[in-house]
């Protein structure tokens, strides 16, 4: 059985309809992963994942490496056991959040050397061991180590970060021995073409079942991050998945599946829910705001979530205000099952040939 | 159709079961009302609640009062509709919190002057303004306004303050002027057998659908508190509802039931669950400790709540241990469905004839 099928293409753009298979099941494409940075995504049941539409979770191996540590993990029987989630899993490759969470990291051709956010501990990373870690999680789909480079940062640091992420690719794809899971390689080069178009062509020499776009949303304006697409897209193969990892701003999905993604991840949706700002078909409210403490209306009038059939903006305006549990858990459902229905409503369009005038209808 | 029906009554135990209707629906007493403070049992939806098997739960008017305001609450069409809770709802007169978590208040004959603990502004509270500010909550039990006695307190004051608590009933009795709630008299009189009968007596005369008793669990050795039910249950009329106020260890509702007690509220087990302790049918346990970090048993064994069905105690403890939410709704969750099913165990126990057995099994 064949990875990755794609079902259709729409013309005159490059959105498209997939299935992915792994070991836990099927995932449509185009999708949306909530992060379960933790081994949970913050506040939810597994059921209630499910409930708002969830086929695949991202979990951060980073996290999971310092607590409560991957043998612990591998010992429960796995990610999927230890959190009670029977559907696929993503694992990060830790890269990320070494260069961004840890204290004095130095970066060698070996790996990096990193202090611990928690405790100071010091550790060690390589692309062996980011393997050897994500294979005692056991999710579906795991990252080869990459080096997330910075934005903004010069061509020559861009391109000789570049160089050891391909390094590292490949000796990602070597120490990946699990038959059982899938190694997706990740596209760097910042915003330089030149850089993006040299990733792609060394990552497709070394061959991955599927291609990470990563180095994006992290500062640059959006019409950079669109332009990037717009050219690594299309010298990426068409039988692949590809997925845009940190991003999930609405919008950004709707321009990202037009130039051809397939999957994406961000902790935005449920980090926003917990400040209390939730998303709308007329766009983001900040329901902490005076003007919703005697609104008994729901969060979203075109919302069909059971927070918006049960729940008013007046109630869980008084939750977020009095920091009660339960205001963050209505706003992060409610915000989780606005994305996954939007990307619900995207493959649904794109399977009629509707996405451009989705897309249209969107903005309107 | 009578407010309050004894279905049985064990011999040689006052303990009894009985049903109690209010507006949203009928109770089986003997009940444990879980504590939602700010119109929420922390981290649980009303679907919870029911499923782990409330039949009613207890809210505060200070904390509501001051925050959303009872006028607001009014205006959302009532406690219930606010919350999205359906079932009865019964709540506090306001006195207890008044004089434990207010600053400088300031008690005379009228009522008593204090301090927001929020942000320190003036309030003034009397029975009438309870009586207005519970009209306004709409719960289907509302409690008269009443002075906790602090433990340790000398007779003399004792007495002074249950002379004010008498005089403030009969003017709740007074002010409460809605049909389709139910008002309650407490009982107070700290440890004093004078006191606690001089208090029934003159509450007897007030004549009240159901009596409270209250000032107990606040800081009295354990045996001071079964002394005080075991001569001021005895004078309570049969035919009335008894509820003991702020209880609700396991060992106290057993101990509270075998006296002839109907309800018991308390937020020890939602508040211990935040902390990591679950209870278990061989006791408390503290999650949060290392002995249970690869324990990839449930909570407790014996328990067949969704809670133990799904999750280790060794993932509940990452949980706690990481401050995620979901760990606190987990430990919530099992420690809700545990004392209710120990009352609905109790009550089962009752109607057999057997809850003298009953005790001594939950003992041993």
């Amino acid at each position: 059985m064949p990875l990755f099928t794609v079902f259709h293409k729409e013309s005159n753009t490059n959105a498209r309809t997939a299935k992915l298979i792994t070991p836990h099941g099927e995932i449509n494409t185009p999708i949306f992963m909530p992060v379960g940075t933790q081994a949970t995504v913050k506040s939810m049941t597994s059921e209630e994942l499910k409930e708002v539409g969830s086929e695949i979770i991202l979990s951060n191996t980073y996290h999971l490496y310092l607590r409560p540590g991957s043998k612990l993990i591998s010992r429960a029987g796995g990610l999927h056991n230890f959190m009670h989630w029977d559907k696929p899993i993503l694992t990060d490759s830790g890269g990320f959040q070494v260069f961004s969470l840890s204290e004095l990291n130095k970066i060698t051709d070996e790996g990096v050397i990193f202090q611990s956010h928690l405790d100071g501990s010091r550790h060690f990373i390589s692309p062996e061991i980011s393997m050897e870690i994500q294979m005692e999680l056991g999710a579906d789909i795991i990252m080869a180590f990459d080096e997330c480079t910075p934005y903004p940062a010069e061509h020559e640091y861009v391109n000789e970060s570049l160089e050891r992420t391909i390094s590292w690719a490949r000796r990602s794809k070597k120490a990946m021995t699990n038959t059982d899971q899938t190694l997706f390689g990740i596209i760097q080069g910042g915003v330089y073409k030149d850089l993006r178009l040299k990733s792609v062509e060394e990552l497709l020499k070394i061959d991955f079942p599927g291609y990470a776009i990563g180095g994006l949303s992290v500062g640059e304006e959006k019409e950079l991050m669109l332009e990037v697409l717009d050219y690594t897209v299309p010298v990426l193969p068409e039988g692949k998945p590809r997925y845009l990892m940190g991003v999930g701003a609405p919008e950004d999905l709707v321009e990202g599946v037009m130039r051809g993604i397939d999957m994406f991840d961000c902790v935005l949706p449920t980090r926003i829910a917990r400040h209390g700002v939730v998303f709308t078909h007329q766009g983001r409210i900040t329901i902490r705001n005076a003007e919703f403490a005697e609104d008994f209306g729901p969060l979203d009038p075109e919302c069909n979530c059971y927070v918006c059939k049960n729940y008013t903006r007046g109630y869980i305006r008084h939750l977020i205000k009095r920091r009660e549990i339960l205001g963050v858990r209505l706003t992060t459902y409610h915000n989780l099952f606005y994305l996954l229905d939007l990307m619900k409503r995207i493959r649904e369009a794109i399977q009629k040939d509707k996405f451009l005038e989705f897309r249209k209808e969107f903005y309107s």
